[in-house]
């Protein structure tokens, strides 16, 4: 067989200069039925492929080590970053190749399908390009999360394949999950499901340790939201979480019942981007993150409003948590 | 290198069977600087990938013969087709690998980098799936055009790469091209450009052969176009091309002159599918074909609005002449 050789884009990398070679038949025909490819509750049974997009700005090993102990079958994962292109990124991009190169030359049971990074064009993309101060006020927080869409589908574009079944964003900052938590996601056989994100922490006031809900993403629309964009301007948006902004819509991060079953499901509106697992056929539909005002909604927002144009049904999993790292 | 085989998703088509299996090393990591992936009005020499996109109906021996008199070189060229689950599909399936056999099993100068071939998941996808005659009337107009979106979304989802420079969408009824087609629209340099569709006829009036204008979707808006969508309902949108509907745009169409230089442009608000080029990263910044209305505007002239919401210019070639074939 010939050997292909990609065009080398990274020459000026730090490793795996010699991994960059596919050995690609010259004669390529690729076919790919999409009548046989599937997405069902029975994902590792299947053999369904997941991919697996985090945008990272910062390397947490705790997001690695999570990632490590899912117990979904490796050879049915691929992995896909993108990294800002600024300072910070070079040092996350430093951290998450030597991870990655310790798992990726090891024995072959261990290994993921395949890793894919892209590093952003401009440091003008980068998701993280803000102060972290300013990272909650409502006006800067529009301004980034409509760079987290960009980067978002500058990923998704670039590494689902015809072969994809299920794709899995897990935020860079999610560092707990259930170790079945591909497993548990598929089984529920949801367009769109979304895990609930919470946050260890310690209670001062009781001393000692707590949880509290974190990402407010997830939501049911009420008719007060309704009302509110219906006279807001063209490009203005609603962001979940805000004083200046209440919208009394149904919030997951509140929905919460420690005694409740963890596999309850609640219809939803918008999501976050936390620990979100979308059937490809979804993305395959043309359901992208907006980085304009989409229905006055941006990003995940925004991709669960389009998901619902698109005729497809969101879904949250209020008592499934998974555990944002402790600022 | 160990040999890795895709998951066989088509074991019951009629070719090929053995060319599905790709040579990847098990350790696979790919690394993609977006920064250092161009697309510039020098394309061919620096080597620029271009992704040629056909959802296609019926197989034209015409359509195929033009791509083969393209000059730009086979091995920076990829193709993606996406066929509908039918009758016609099938027909259209077994025409299209035939020939497309001969290509990639002739002499390694040949070949084109790469042809994905994706078979549609339902019937009811089908792009094709209405009578000649009802093609042409508004309301079947826009379920059609609706699920040619769709169509167009499975399509760039699946084949677009990391290192994909150019998606050049040529519709699988477009017979006749310049050969210099990918060199002279990528030397726009444009985020996103579209030929004038015409179509050669015999005039029964003069008794000679002569051409006229075929694709009405090149346009630039209107006050009037603007006045109409403000008083539509939410999910109304306008087409291009019915008298039921005058919008009094500037139509692409109606502006070619033969006397003028076909390398003048036009900027344009809506754009066809015929032959349209569209650099890869706005495709890869969230543009797709909205199948739902998208500010009363679907499919490619939904997609032009996209593109402009995300902040890139949109043109038409008016004189640069492409041919639809005679029905």
């Amino acid at each position: 067989m010939p050997k292909y050789i990609y065009k080398k884009k990274t020459k000026n990398w730090l490793f795996f200069q010699n991994k960059q070679e596919d050995l690609i038949p010259q004669s390529h025909i690729a076919h790919y039925d999409l009548n046989t490819l599937h997405s069902t509750e029975d994902a590792a049974l299947n053999k369904e492929q997941v991919l697996i997009l985090t945008p990272m700005q910062t390397f947490h090993i705790e997001y690695w080590n999570n990632l490590l102990q899912l117990s979904y079958p490796r050879e049915l994962i691929e992995i896909g970053f993108i990294i800002p292109r600024n300072k910070n990124g070079d040092e996350t991009l430093k951290n998450l190749e030597r991870e990655i190169k310790k798992i990726q030359t090891d024995k072959k049971e261990s290994r993921f399908k395949k890793i894919t990074i892209l590093r952003q064009e401009q440091e003008s993309d980068s998701f993280n390009a803000l102060g972290e101060k300013d990272r909650h006020s409502l006006e800067v927080q529009k301004e980034r999360r409509s760079k987290m869409a960009l980067s978002r589908n500058q990923l998704l574009f670039s590494t689902i394949g015809p072969y994809t079944s299920w794709v899995l964003w897990m935020d860079a900052d999610i560092v707990e999950t259930p170790t079945s938590l591909i497993q548990d996601m598929t089984f529920h056989n949801k367009p769109v499901v979304s895990a609930n994100v919470f946050q260890r922490y310690f209670n001062e006031d009781e001393k000692k340790d707590a949880i509290r809900p974190y990402d407010f993403n997830n939501w049911a629309e009420s008719s007060l939201g309704l009302q509110l964009a219906s006279k807001m301007g063209e490009d203005e948006i609603i962001v979940e979480g805000y004083a200046e902004l209440a919208t009394y819509r149904l919030l997951m991060a509140h929905s919460y019942k420690a005694t409740d079953s963890p596999s309850e499901t609640m219809e939803l509106d918008g999501v976050g981007g936390g620990c979100t697992l979308v059937k490809a056929e979804v993305h395959r539909d043309g359901a992208m993150f907006p980085t304009f005002p989409f229905y006055h909604l941006i990003e995940t927002e925004g991709f669960a409003k389009m998901a619902k144009r698109l005729g497809y049904a969101v879904y949250g999993l209020p008592n499934y948590l998974v555990y944002h790292i402790e600022e």
